[in-house]
């Protein structure tokens, strides 16, 4: 992987995504815009007039083992496929017990316990994803996650976060916003 | 723990420790000064003029299990001891290679084989130690490492460290510094 990516998405008249809807799933929502920019390395510097921008970087890997990379690795798929004109930036922010777990405690809680690998498995390489951490920089949320997939792969990716939204693991999400987007 | 608290080293004209040498152990060193200031929160946003600044975060623990964060928790102290005039800033960063790893292979190499914690644990009460993450801010090192000791526990310090450098971990550090002050 390469070395950490800064991201910024920024909600606001600009962008290559139409936002289509913005749902508040726990805790508050963010403002509704007409397009969302993602901006990448540079980019994130001066991004356009925004009405809210939400900033990540990319970085290693925290839970997921070698047999599981190995095998992410061999079926997934990057991001910008020009058949995978949707898209979700789901913003997540983890309770405080969460972070005071220690690593193996947290790990079994999401893998042993909620299956977050093997679910998001299930679905690939139909939904592409990119995570993007911002615990570290002070920002609103922990973790920014950006899905791409085809129309006809709307449907399992309901069916895929629905099954995660239902893990021992969500029971330590205490902030998060569901934004769905079409690339026009 | 407390949630990420930001923090600042400046080093410059200020600062209530005396930087008595600052040694290159692998790759670039840092320019001389005369003092540092350690700064946290809001004091981050404008450290006096400083020859250089080293920012960083706290954050949860990436790779300690349960059981050995009770064995540290009951026995480690914590910063600002009146007796601990002693204090070390450590930074480093490791290769692209260890960043690609996956966290079993880095857990495994962490701890199995270089025994990071166990080690770590043998100098406690003695050293305490608190760990700043930079990588995902785009700084020019991975982790900040704050130590504080007392002037008799010198010795033990330095063998501590000795041990921690003849690991196969750190044949993943590309770059290290080693700053060591006295408050005064």
């Amino acid at each position: 992987m390469a070395p950490c990516l800064r991201v910024a998405f920024a909600a606001g008249q600009f962008g290559g995504w139409r936002i289509e809807r913005i749902s508040a799933v726990r805790g508050d929502s963010l403002a509704h815009a007409p397009r969302l920019a993602l901006l990448e390395g540079e980019e994130t510097l001066s991004p356009p007039g925004a009405a809210w921008v939400l900033r990540g970087v990319t970085s290693n890997t925290r839970y997921t083992n070698r047999a599981e990379l190995n095998a992410l690795s061999a079926v997934q798929a990057g991001l910008h496929r020009p058949s995978a004109t949707c898209a979700a930036l789901i913003p997540i922010r983890k309770t405080q017990a969460w972070w005071d777990l220690a690593q193996d405690e947290r790990r079994a809680i999401f893998e042993e316990q909620s299956h977050h690998i093997r679910i998001g498995q299930d679905y690939l390489p139909a939904v592409a994803r990119r995570l993007h951490h911002c615990r570290e920089l002070g920002e609103a949320f922990d973790f920014l996650t950006w899905f791409e997939y085809a129309p006809d792969a709307a449907a399992a990716f309901e069916d895929m976060v629905a099954r995660l939204r239902d893990t021992p693991e969500w029971r330590y999400v205490e902030r998060e916003v569901d934004i769905r987007l079409r690339r026009d």
